[in-house]
């Protein structure tokens, strides 16, 4: 039987020190000012053990990852026609965003890049009541804390700078495959994607992918068949342009966030998040991504 | 010595009744509601001729057409300059606008393309203290014709439907190729597109890019040589990807608008602006193609 | 335990009389004449039990199957360099494979697509004395069945109507990406696509990619973490623009070719191989996608 | 009246022993081995003037420049048919040229792109008895100079290493765009490209499109039309990505070739050639397009 403490102290140890740990991201002041120190890791076993090492209990901006948790939302509200409005393919591509959309007539080629989660976001915002209010609900259950939050400068921030996004809205409604004013969207969008959250939290919030759709609470969000889907997706297109290296490396589902978060999973068998600010040249964080290779290379734990 | 008033007299008795017409543009009321059977020609000469026929004196949405006007006036005011933000190569692409504008970071094909004139509009709007007043002395004085004027209720409708230009002018913010913020510059750009002229007064205020840059009233706008290359580009640029088709089957420089108005001019000879409201499958008024095709076969006049 | 053999008969019963069955590739005579109504499964698990069920011992063309029996070859033998003349990211991409080819510089995009297969036949032309025989005796030794063969006629026909082929290996011959000689690669290439093998010889050629890299006999071809990785390559690339869906709908590895065939695996557990010469228009087994979705809805047996 | 000798005798002497000259091509030794320090004008005016200075009578490869003489010959030999084709829009494109070709379903975007000037070729191959032979009588015709020859040095090193060029003509083959095998298509496209001629020789063979179609013997080559039409070409598609800086800064239609010569023309009133063998990084002869620019500048000849 493994031993995950083990494990996760020796990446911690081996990792914690290295110069070179990639950037910070810069284009806002809340995630600039980020110290680049710090690396922490949390995995949540299906047999109820928790693991933890270094600065596992900071939050930090969870930034893309909240794509996962709009979809896991979104789908039992909106069902199988979001397939409609969205594909399941990798965009296995680090340019031209902007241009697949009008390539592909406005339907984003997967939900998990920016394009998509808009889509996502759009259902959300017509089908829910308090669109942030619940969707913040929503993440607070799975990860079982009542204490997550957004973060409001930072989500002002992305609305201040956030052109990229602005042009993908537009291009969306464009396209007519926006139901909302680009404005709402965008707004339930920053808000998503500014929330908070720890290791363990999110460790705690993607066990239902690991667990057939039940989450640490035992309620079921997900049936079975979703549960596997979402993991497909985000093997298939979790790391944007590097989904191919992360499923090549590491042998994971898992999605990054520009926050520096990384949480991947083991179906039927554990959650792992890792968090370090610093990110390389695609995106993703430098030192996350080597402790996450560590750890298959060791455990020898993968989906593969 | 060409019979000009005999020439377009018969191209338009041979093509005023031609049933197929093109669409008129459907994507705002203002302009789906236009009567698709009007059409119209004006011819100004150098010599202080002019020739009519047609419905040359109703005014329509110049739309793209004032993208050369803005062009004009924004080239002394912000001199040579203009070219580090904007290019002046051909898209020859019917497709993948903004993909474009992603390959070449946020640096427009030229300054007739949708983002392009978005670059230059942000230009006046930097450097005029009423931008909008200021661009409308401009036209009228060009056309001489004081009661030349925005048409309000179409900007308003663009700004409500151009999704496609938010998206255009959000992507030149993201690559910082503008100065102010997208609304104020749509705003200008939106205005310039509605100003209503007749097929007249086009001739009239573009009678200065035939003319060595001397306007009708004798006022040197432009220098010679910056005449000349505003014409370069209207050859190469001014009917989107039907550029070259232009430049193949009637050899004149000039630009269209989808409100179905098109002005082309011989240097140093005449300008000849053509109207008729629907347009052919490339956004082109169809007639109006038809029409100055038969104008340059009749005429040998042509600059190759 | 699963019942495999009622499984598959059932998926047969359900499957073998359906109207709609796709279309049979037509490009070279000798796949256009395959009779469409052929339908055969074949499962081989890791406790040594096989299933059969439907033409699961009709020879038939594998094409594109072979590009990973090339790349499990030709890995020990150029080692981690393979990856930096051919990357692993899925090319998502249904259009525009040469335009991916010199927007990249020549690296192809993974080495499942016919650009990267080539890169990888190079590599064999270079390494291999006989690269021809000795490819083809690897195949015989993986599926334990010397009877195997090329296809010569085949071959031949892919030769003179493989321009699209021609097109790819120049272009990586004009990038540096190809050490032979265009022809030479070509003629290996279109050869090992040639190759005639059934369901059941097809399932004991891939048990080793299901089985830490240990062919059916035995011996130890891959280390356990290069069988992995081939494992995540067929995941992301195996289907051209519809990995991303069958990762979603099945969620094996596995890869298709032209000729019908489609072989997956699940890792530790078994191999299954399908064969039905229809093709869906993303050129993959029409009954052969519907036979794998069901078999793993049936089962719950798939990686995620 | 313009003092012709005089204007290219200062050109010649204002660029002469400018150190900045660019870089001689270089992926064939033939090419590679050129004296960068030649520099040579030839203009030849309708009036029947000639003017010469510089290394106006030394022979270079021709290149590109010769597929305006393809199309000279192909168009009454093929008719509108060729419109079918090859299309007349600017590429405006300094990459993606395949992707191009399969974007656009291998119809090539104009003739003067290689792949256009390919299936130029081939209507030559097809409608011709001896192509090779033919062609260069046609081009000694227009030059009125029998002394004209291939270089099959030039033309054997193309056909060994053109991999590009190889790339294009299978893929144009695979869209049924090709009715000649590839190589037999190539080895006539080497062939015209290979072909030298001195500054001189080009004005003379130009000069019947500034001519109305009638060479300088008085022969009829081109109805007026397509003399007409060839120049629009030129004048939006000769000079490949730089094709909109050639109209903007020169204003004349015209031809490069990487050879480093360029033929340019005023349609009514002369042709000018320019030769200096290096090349700007857009791959068109950089004294020669200074010293076309210094020509319309000084002279204020254009067609704008």
């Amino acid at each position: 039987m493994t031993d995950f403490q083990n494990v996760i102290d020796k990446i911690h140890a081996d990792l914690k020190d290295k110069v070179n740990r990639g950037l910070v991201a810069s284009y806002i002041p809340e995630l600039s000012n980020v110290d680049p120190h710090q690396f922490g890791l949390h995995l949540k076993h299906m047999d109820g053990r928790s693991f933890s090492t270094g600065v596992s209990q900071k939050a930090f901006s969870i930034q893309s990852i909240s794509k996962v948790l709009t979809l896991a939302m979104a789908l039992p509200l909106y069902s199988e026609n979001i397939w409609k409005r969205v594909d399941v393919e990798p965009s296995g591509n680090p340019f031209n965003h902007l241009s697949l959309l009008e390539l592909e007539n406005g339907i984003p080629r997967n939900p998990l890049i920016n394009a998509g989660a808009l889509v996502v976001a759009d259902i959300l915002v017509s089908r829910l009541t308090n669109p942030k209010e619940e969707f913040l609900q929503y993440v607070r259950d799975l990860a079982n804390d009542q204490t997550i939050n957004y973060n409001y400068v930072v989500a002002e921030s992305e609305r201040l700078t956030g052109f990229n996004n602005f042009a993908a809205a537009n291009l969306l409604k464009a396209y007519h495959n926006l139901e909302n004013n680009v404005d709402d969207v965008l707004d339930f969008y920053f808000h998503q994607c500014s929330i908070e959250m720890n290791c363990e939290q999110l460790s705690n919030a993607f066990f239902m992918f690991a667990n057939h759709g039940i989450c640490t609470q035992g309620k079921h969000h997900l049936t079975h068949s979703r549960a596997k889907r979402i993991n497909a997706i985000m093997l298939t297109c979790g790391f944007y342009d590097e989904a191919g290296e992360f499923a090549f490396e590491v042998g994971l589902p898992g999605k990054s966030g520009v926050g520096g978060g990384i949480v991947a999973l083991l179906p039927h068998h554990f959650t792992i998040t890792v968090w370090s600010p610093g990110l390389n040249p695609k995106g993703n964080s430098l030192l996350g991504m080597q402790a996450l290779e560590q750890f298959t290379s060791e455990t020898k734990l993968s989906i593969f």
